[in-house]
């Protein structure tokens, strides 16, 4: 068990050797790098898709879509007007780590780049373990999920920078309070930035590209 | 990276032999085990909740509840009615394994138990390599996850026997399609039994109630 262990840190600090170069290599080209974290299906792709709309001529963005199998969300993202758009597929790991976020990098140019955006495995738990060289990570639920998720989740929340809660529209629908929400989030991190949004009617949306253009120095 | 793959072999059949432990010892005492996986706020809970309720008198039912963080979830089972409950707090591991479910067990009094519900951690990747002694591996999906979920976590798929999709009253609020989910998931696993219901209007959830009756054997 104690070799278990050993190992285990001996991963990490490779994983954290390799973030540092990452984080070293977008600052010298001053891309802001954001890591996008969520269960499986609170809409992190939605989200991006909408953003990517939304943003087109203001922002020049880039993104690495990571999922277990299929490259689904990078096809969906490249739909969305995604110029540059790195699928990995983990093939069966839980989280991206810094390793695989290399490779895809190596692949991207980056020049005229003002944002990357990793969407990360959609798992609440292994992510919250691996840098990857982001600025920030992005924790996202849904409304359909229930309002203590921070709770149950709280390593995720509190490496996190950004909350957003996800699918407003279907308030009302269950018990979820946002109320709650923030408060069990805020209680674990309280420096948390809280947006609260829907992909489907575009209600919140406006505040949460106002960030990212002020983030990168975007035009406005 | 060979060192690493050798320790994670060594921990699974550890974990193997301590789970067919468990099924031996629930197989001589006529006990079925389900165990419940999904992402978080599928509504694993929710659905055990209404089952509580829906087949109390009919099915003697034992539930270990497992999270991360918090014992919310055996709070509310327990209110629901659960007689015997047991919270497993991982502390921060992504999955339930063998070792976790033997010390539960160790503090259940399994006379008269028909069923033992082991709900895991909210995650669809982690906990499809663990098995924890069950019959049968359970997986959820709520309507408004996104009807792509099967082929994105295919492993959890191919090893479950029974496919939920939940929340089902909040079809048409999203692009989710049953039939596809139904579709995507059957051509991963065709011996998938599906079920389709909604915890919160009651919608789908007899023939669920009926299978478990005729599973365990429970008073029609």
């Amino acid at each position: 068990m104690v070799k278990k262990v050993a190992i285990e840190r001996n991963v990490l600090s490779e994983n954290d050797r390799l973030a540092a170069v990452i984080r070293h290599r977008l600052a010298e080209r001053n891309v802001i790098c954001l890591n996008m974290v969520s269960s499986p299906g609170s809409g992190k792709t939605s989200l991006l898709e909408r953003t990517l709309g939304a943003l087109a001529g203001r922002i020049n963005v880039a993104l690495v879509a990571g999922d277990v199998q299929t490259e689904n969300d990078a096809v969906r993202l490249t739909r969305a007007g995604g110029r540059i758009v790195r699928p990995i597929i983990t093939g069966g790991a839980c989280h991206l780590d810094a390793k695989m976020v290399t490779r895809a990098l190596d692949e991207i140019d980056l020049d005229g780049v003002d944002l990357l955006v990793i969407e990360n495995v959609g798992n609440l738990v292994c992510p919250s373990s691996y840098d990857l060289g982001e600025n920030m990570k992005v924790v996202l639920i849904s409304t359909t999920e229930g309002d203590d998720k921070p709770q149950k989740y709280p390593s995720m929340f509190r490496r996190s920078s950004v909350f957003i809660i996800n699918k407003t529209d279907l308030l009302g629908l269950s018990d979820f309070s946002l109320e709650r929400a923030r408060e069990n989030a805020l209680r674990i991190n309280p420096d948390l930035r809280v947006f609260e949004l829907s992909c489907r009617t575009g209600d919140g949306l406006q505040p949460w590209y106002d960030w990212l253009i002020e983030l990168t120095g975007g035009i406005v």
